[in-house]
């Protein structure tokens, strides 16, 4: 909940109205819960300006993620056939970029993430979406599959007014260093400390 | 991301199916930003689960949550239309309790978080809803217009499987001590200690 008035007014050579509307690089991480969940409740926001939005799930099971991946394809498709909200494409790592849960070494994997990646920049340079959520991705940095400092080139040269939300545990201090808005989510108490495994409706 | 393996398994006389399916009370506090965004990340999985969805909007200004707003009641559109998803109830102080942003005493305001409360109450009670998203109602308890005691009652008497998020800012003791996932956001950095104000999409 933001409160009105900043800190401080930088000496920026920027209006209110033009610092306010900066493009930002937004970062959830954290062993807690709520990265994700936090990234497509922003992809809602969003969504209602009409923004097209587009998502790359670096995520490692098929599970995960299939009910914010069928509201979002049923948003996209609203969109599609009454204009309201934004458009929205789902890029999933398990059709044609997936690495995990079926046959493959390391190297297919840190290949397939880097392909991802690839296709990220590309999207960004072009200005393809308004907002991007790259889920997981700060685990294919982490393990040195796509280069942190590529990365912060990317998005310090992307042009235009590109959001981009970035989840997962252990972000790359320069990620951190870099992104605009950066949120710990941390772990006071999870039902799997009392024996609960994860069910689905909360977990997926 | 949970893991498969909770840490340890009590001894509850629960089967595992049963001990996983337990419905949950969700806490997402602290001073970050993602909490509300994270309890509507999660709407999604249970929209997507065909769970009634009912909203309870304790909130300050009648700007925020239009996003989330307008996408659940598209979505409850879409599945009163198509029966896909399930269907959403959104309830907001605006418009029959709202305590902000219009002429009124704090006893005004106590009354309508009360009346808010009452109605949620009754809900529990019936089963009205399979996912209760009470976004800020950690504020009518922290300013004692809502009693933290009668809440938890409230809660560890619900029947069925009902599950419900809380979020706010300085959940209460007894309220943490009482929930099953507690997550705390916290702040690492936030783009108005440079002196940048919120914007729609992101903020709203």
């Amino acid at each position: 909940m933001p409160q009105g008035k900043p800190d401080h007014v930088p000496a920026d050579g920027l209006t209110t109205r033009q610092r306010r509307d900066r493009p930002l690089v937004v970062v959830h991480t954290g062993a807690g819960k709520g990265k994700s969940t936090a990234a497509f409740g922003l992809a809602l926001r969003a969504w209602n300006q009409g923004w097209p939005i587009g998502v790359f799930q670096f995520v490692k099971s098929a599970k995960w993620r299939v009910g914010e991946e069928s509201v979002l394809r049923t948003l996209g498709r609203v969109h599609d056939e009454t204009g309201e909200g934004g458009p929205v494409t789902w890029h999933k790592m398990g059709e044609g970029w997936s690495w995990s849960r079926r046959p493959g070494t390391e190297a297919d994997h840190a290949a397939d993430a880097a392909e991802g990646w690839a296709q990220i920049r590309r999207d960004l340079a072009a200005e393809t979406y308004r907002l991007y959520v790259l889920d997981e991705f700060t685990y294919p940095m982490k393990w040195g599959w796509v280069d942190v400092a590529d990365v912060v080139d990317a998005l310090a040269s992307r042009p235009g007014r590109q959001h981009v939300v970035i989840t997962g545990r252990d972000a790359h201090p320069d990620l951190v260093a870099y992104a605009d808005l950066v949120t710990e989510m941390t772990k006071v108490k999870h039902p799997m400390d009392a024996g609960q495994k994860g069910q689905k409706g909360i977990e997926w």
